[in-house]
């Protein structure tokens, strides 16, 4: 705390230590010929199915425990749960942030396209490789637990008993933005000139933001704030009470990505003037 | 452990490898002209309403939890909560590090300014931007829970039953003297030398600290070590006994977070005869 | 996420700024001749006894805990025994990796082997090192917990009822390749010149890669992921059903390990042709 | 995993990139008349009475609350207090790495003792400010929880009923033997080197190695590895049973640390020959 402050008051820089890349294009035809374009999506893909078959696993594991009396205090418990998708972020973001930018969710996806850090077709096209990864991730839990799945509910996220639709639209659109605003706090370039460029730990507190956000809103809606992630296990599970709650779980992150990404552009930033430059001219870079 | 001990019987160091900036002045009006101070506010705005948000719904979960018999293990439990308001320290001093220092926290806010690191003005201003959040904070909460929040007391701090004001009031102190003793310690300009410009780890300690003194003291106070996290559930819960005990939870940070500064200060860097110094000298800077 | 992204379409790169070792040797026999392969066996040896001895004491004990009616929730539970997995993993790595490369699973020598990071005589003889460690330290668990040790199945990995030996082996081949993945990631000398040479913090994410396959895969296999931790027990334990199963927790994590080494070296880094002439070029180097 | 190996067989260095420290006299006068040697004492001090004071209050509202039948799971558990001893170590390692060296256990100062790190005035003066600290920090929960100090044991590290005294001693020294061959891993001057000076890390595999240990032998002993720990709840519960069992707590730990000390000095540093040379001619450094 106070690392950066003290200077505030009292240092006039007359130049930028850091420097904003350009804005990404909405579509820039020499990424479709690269090779780098397909990695990424593959990338995306494994990353996403690993996620959704560590935690969906974990989510199924969990709840065969606690049916058995006999077990009443042998499972991993909801701090296990939130601890695997929080996890499994810190994990995969570290591994993936190299090769594709480590999205991992259609919602983070949305917020760096917002903010014109990825293409409008890299976006599109990662949103699809998530999503497809979390079918796959999905179908194999179902055929490893196939006699646990469907009792389980199949880990798919539904409201609450008791909980209005207002309040699980709200829950996923604060819940995003803690994690959307921890991505951009965490890849900011000015953090790096700071760091003295070791951008190595930005995994870290954003998985503890998702673990964090589940921890809060797991009795609520079994915590989305990833759509790919809640996608998934309704296509699997394909239950009505699954698909009649989807678009919350769409709708909810898609909403906090985009206040996320306005606040740190817009506010942290003060890049108002900028951007709305930037949205001009980038069709000639 | 010994990493720096080794030269220090052997080495006289001529000159110092680092710098501490000099005291903050009381009171700097260029403070309030600058955009900088602005943002600042919002940002501990924003993280405290956060902070607030994620952490009292993980207790009222929790109770909620542990209320139905059937589901008696089920709830992330009191070590859920403890890495709920640890956790959340952890990932907001990380985002608001750059931004305002990230204190999110009056206890810390008034060591700063202890310690000259912070200007009078800037301290009022965070603690009233840090209480108001956390108000916001637990109404939200409220809004979200209505039929939970005023059965499972609303996330209040209180004295539990068996202990004494005394008791209260001493584990208060020493907590937040843990708490602000480990903020010195992460972002002392010493250390920032010593590690070569690495200060971006500092929020994890910081929160490991904030995590530790839960699982210590919730049982005898839910631990507050924040005035404004006491604050909030105060106010939107609007109990007796909440407002009887909400003293402690002011006297107790603010005794705290001094003894830390002094302690930092005036012991490990035998600042006495400079600070002195530089109390006299502050309004000419 | 998006850390390294935005520069992928605009940045033609004249030179790398980084640069892969050349392809291990099968056989290099200037290695046995050096002080620092036997020291590299000791540490391995060391390290997987020090593995599977706070492993294997935290499962029984945790059976024990478990057991006794009076103490029901009492134990460290499941999210105890992922944590004590991942957690020595990151701890001795951390220790080791300076040493012996802090392998401590002959499926991670196995993968490192076939990505030509070890020779031939390297793996082999890590892998019985491994092996000799692991049953040591099962041994001295057995020596401590004499009275328990058997009658809590002695920590043996095992098929559980009511799930299919394909199950199992899947469970063991998903859950080595996201171990193995993390490792490659973590040692990729391209990440260590993106991250201005901080390998610091790899042992982290590798630590959590088990912890997070620990959650999911505890109820189903007990979760090897490690050969030489499945065969300590085994060979302490002697029951006929943890040699009948012994053969999934070999198969199936030198198939992760190799799927994984593939989807590094091939896919991620696009090695295929280089790879294919440094197999051939091997021997004159 | 892997990460330095690579060049192991290949690369024979001229010079070495890093430099050992010289070894620290038995006895230095000019120690004795600086400030930082004091300031060193006050910080160990503190810093052991912080340290008991989180993890016996821990460890007593743990009791507590798995007394009362109607509050069941409400407790940290087993898991809690492991990471209340492993968190705590890890924050005040950081906080007093630049003071004193961070040690906070007599076992610690030992083993780097008889590395010849510090000098044996040194050594023997922190091993009081830590008993001090201890008994201080313990005192301070007496205080605080008069009622229940005394029904639950007071935090005492005794033999667990069916264990002999020769499992308790081995699980002692183990466990103290893991610790300090991390804490001389963290701070060896080659990882520095290796690592590009960036030590910033070393307290966190310090901290998880601790809660690793408590994690497994809390059922047999309580787990001690620290004689501060152990003496601190014996002097103030002052019980016959936990006097009998401390000489397990002091001859285990320092017997688990001379262990690490020839582990890393003479095993993996291979410094036989120059050791024997050091003890000879340190008096004229």
């Amino acid at each position: 705390m106070a690392k950066d402050m003290e200077g505030e008051g009292h240092v006039g820089l007359a130049h930028k230590d850091y420097q904003d890349p350009p804005p990404a294009p909405f579509f820039d035809p020499a990424e479709l010929r690269k090779w780098s374009f397909y990695r990424a999506l593959i990338a995306e893909f494994v990353a996403t199915l690993l996620f959704l078959y560590i935690t969906i696993l974990t989510v199924i594991g969990y709840n065969h425990q606690t049916d058995s009396t006999a077990d009443l205090c042998n499972g991993v418990g909801i701090l296990g749960i939130a601890w695997a998708f929080g996890g499994m972020i810190f994990v995969l973001v570290y591994c993936t942030a190299g090769i594709s930018g480590g999205h991992i969710n259609p919602a983070v996806t949305f917020g760096l396209f917002l903010a014109r850090k990825v293409s409008l077709v890299r976006a599109v096209a990662y949103m699809v490789a998530q999503c497809l990864g979390a079918i796959s991730g999905v179908g194999l839990v179902k055929g490893f637990q196939s006699s646990y799945y469907n009792r389980y509910k199949g880990g798919a996220n539904t409201l609450s008993h008791g909980y209005s639709k207002g309040t699980g639209l709200g829950a996923e659109i604060i819940g995003t933005f803690l994690l959307v605003y921890t991505v951009f706090s965490a890849t900011d370039p000015k953090r790096k000139a700071r760091d003295s460029h070791v951008p190595v730990l930005a995994p870290l507190p954003i998985g503890f933001a998702v673990f964090m956000v589940h921890l809060a809103t797991i009795p609520i809606t079994g915590t989305g704030i990833n759509p790919a992630r809640s996608l998934g296990p309704a296509v699997i599970y394909n239950n009505q009470k699954a698909w009649d709650d989807q678009w919350i779980f769409w709708v909810g992150p898609f909403i906090g990505a985009a206040i996320a990404a306005i606040y740190h552009q817009y506010v942290l930033r003060a890049h108002a003037v900028k951007a709305l430059g930037s949205f001009r001219s980038s069709t000639n870079l």
